[in-house]
């Protein structure tokens, strides 16, 4: 070979295996969603550079690949005073703002509540790196239109489906509410102005640990101990003085509903995009130090690009990690037939073998017959083949012997 | 509404009904081409910008979507002598350059005939107009490692099957070769260096027709009514003193084979890229003025990228101007329950009866009962609701009646 030659840094080929196996269990994903009432949609992979920055996408935003502004010109390039006004165009880095835009475009064909399923490439600028990768598929489920806690049992309950029919019964979700960690920076004492830095430090729980955040939250001036204290009380049930407990009546109806998969309160859970407004999902599992989807409530973000108030609430499965998990029986595998062609044998006479053996409903494979039969037939197998037919001269689709490879 | 919003120009969003109409499409493609012994692949959207621009893409190149390099400065953008210094990547503009990659990347891990299915989207910056989008889909198979028409008659094979599992029987198939071209441009007297720009003109006999072409010819200084002469003489059979006829041995033996599709000879047939080097095929349709599909042999292309030789021929669906012809018969609709919900239910009891009937098999819609239920269940059945079933107070899966929408 002249070069080593790769895909653009950060992305992937999928061999036939591999693609096989992910496609498969995004039909599974794909069929879960749609038994439970939901409707696959499709955005275009660029959205207006304008609409990405819009200050939807938290962090994300300056991780959105730039598109190029057709036609500029060298004066184009001098007159810029920042790259970005070189673009006009933008890979989405999620589905969320797409969502978003996509609503506020086809709101009148849409029914009131609409049940939205993407399962779709999104692209992050990020530092390459193990298990990071800078194109990666995300399946969204979205409820636009229902106000109250029903959208969140339906969203819930159909990845519960989802992960059981994935074979990742372990999987859980902790929940919170965005309104519960409102009132308790207020119980706490913390001033108006430091609680959306309270709340990026005590994300952090999971990766520098309880003393960590109260050291991180002391260098801001706050009472750690105070705040983690209150949300442990919290969490407990335990009553705190003056603490406005009607925030819980969500969180609790959801626990108490049975939605067929494990829901754990994490008052500590936090979510990083700031257009949350109320429930707020992370979905983990026990084996994993890290979360294999997410979600929450954003009543007032599709309202940005719609000009009108629309409640909404979604989940995001990562299928990246997820797709490592999953363990589903071996049963999709199809037959598929290969022919090992004689050389005497005219392409023409071949083709109508195969053709014959399509007709009949086979998966069939070409193949030029070699000498070690036994390592080609290895091959074969390996790259999915079942069974086998020797073609001579003179053979048709009825006079071959299609054998199992053994 | 605030303001219209729309999709990035010249892109498209799919609603529900088209995007499981485009989806089932797709999947019968698929099935075709898998029966037919393809394996499908996928490669990232964006190819390295150096890649896109090797000259392999012919016109397409200049169509191709720049992506910004990251982190780029003030000081880039006064440095640039031309905008493309300042893009690393760009988004694909057809499914071969990417395949030619892929191939010179994982080699190793490919059978030595390898057949690849794609199926995937692909981006030009063409100036929006009827019927040209800048997103649209291709379904390519190709294959690589074979020298032989065995090659060929593969893939016109699985072309016509899918074509016919489509419900689109009328479509055929235009075939040449490059080197009838090459010989037919010599035995007219055309010099070396007018040849490619000959082929450009004779590529043009669809819309400007045969006077124009001449006329166009005679504009470059090349005798356009012998060459066109000699071309009719090629089609029809006819003996050209001094013309090597076996330059037509190829195409006669595709001609001679039955693939399941009617192949038509026409030695007009040019198709624009200029990595042919054998056969090349244009799916027509006798409704449509302009061809749905196409594509040749390109036995030098792969071996740019893998820096060996290796033979490779292919043949690209548009699906979006196929899935306008498409006839499927209406059998693949699912069947769903619309649940009509009393506000008097709790959320948690109505979500315990979808669960049950999604448990047994069903599709569930959930849906607030309204005042109007005729209007409603009208609305449902065009959204795809078959069925429906109030859900009153007190109720479970077992108490409510599920009745057909009629």
């Amino acid at each position: 070979m002249a070069t080593q030659v790769h895909p653009a840094r950060g992305m992937r080929d999928f061999l036939p295996v591999e693609k096989r196996r992910r496609e498969r269990v995004l039909r599974v994903i794909r069929d879960a969603y749609e038994d439970h009432g939901f409707e696959e949609i499709e955005t275009p992979v660029v959205e207006d550079a304008a609409r990405l920055h819009a200050g939807l996408g938290g962090d994300n935003e300056k991780l959105a690949f730039a598109v190029m502004r057709r036609g500029l010109s060298v004066d184009d390039l001098r007159a810029a005073e920042a790259p970005l006004e070189l673009a006009d165009l933008g890979l989405r880095f999620d589905l969320t703002v797409p969502l978003a835009r996509f609503i506020a475009t086809n709101r009148a064909a849409l029914p009131p509540v609409f049940r939205a399923i993407q399962i779709a490439p999104v692209w992050r600028a990020e530092r390459p790196q193990r298990g990071r990768f800078r194109q990666f598929v995300q399946c969204d489920i979205d409820i636009a239109g229902e106000p109250g806690i029903a959208a969140e049992l339906e969203l819930l309950a159909a990845t519960g489906d989802a992960l059981t029919r994935l074979g990742i019964p372990d999987a859980f979700i902790r929940i919170n509410d965005r309104r519960i960690l409102a009132a308790a920076l207020e119980h706490a004492g913390i001033a108006e102005e430091q609680r959306e830095g309270a709340l990026i430090t005590v994300d952090k729980l999971d990766k520098i640990g309880r003393e960590g955040v109260a050291e991180e939250l002391g260098g801001r001036g706050i009472d750690g101990a105070r705040l983690l204290a209150t949300l442990d009380a919290i969490r407990d049930g335990q009553p705190l003085d003056g603490f406005d407990v009607s925030v819980l009546d969500g969180v609790r109806e959801l626990l108490d509903a049975n939605v067929g998969i494990r829901l754990d309160f994490d008052p500590t859970l936090v979510r990083g995009m700031g257009y949350y407004t109320g429930p707020i999902f992370e979905i983990a599992h026990p084996d994993l130090p890290y979360s294999i989807g997410g979600g929450g409530r954003y009543d007032g973000m599709v309202g940005r690009f719609l000009g009108q108030e629309l409640p909404a609430v979604g989940i995001s499965l990562g299928f990246e990690r997820l797709v490592e998990l999953v363990a589903l029986p071996d049963d999709g595998v199809r037959e598929a037939v290969a022919l090992l062609v004689d050389k005497a044998v005219e392409p023409a006479a071949a083709l109508a073998i195969k053709r014959d053996l399509v007709a009949a409903g086979q998966t069939v494979r070409m193949q030029r017959r070699t000498k070690n039969v036994t390592g080609l037939l290895e091959q074969l197998a390996a790259s999915g083949a079942t069974h086998f037919a020797f073609v001579r001269p003179g053979d048709a689709a009825a006079t071959i012997e299609v054998k199992p490879i053994s």
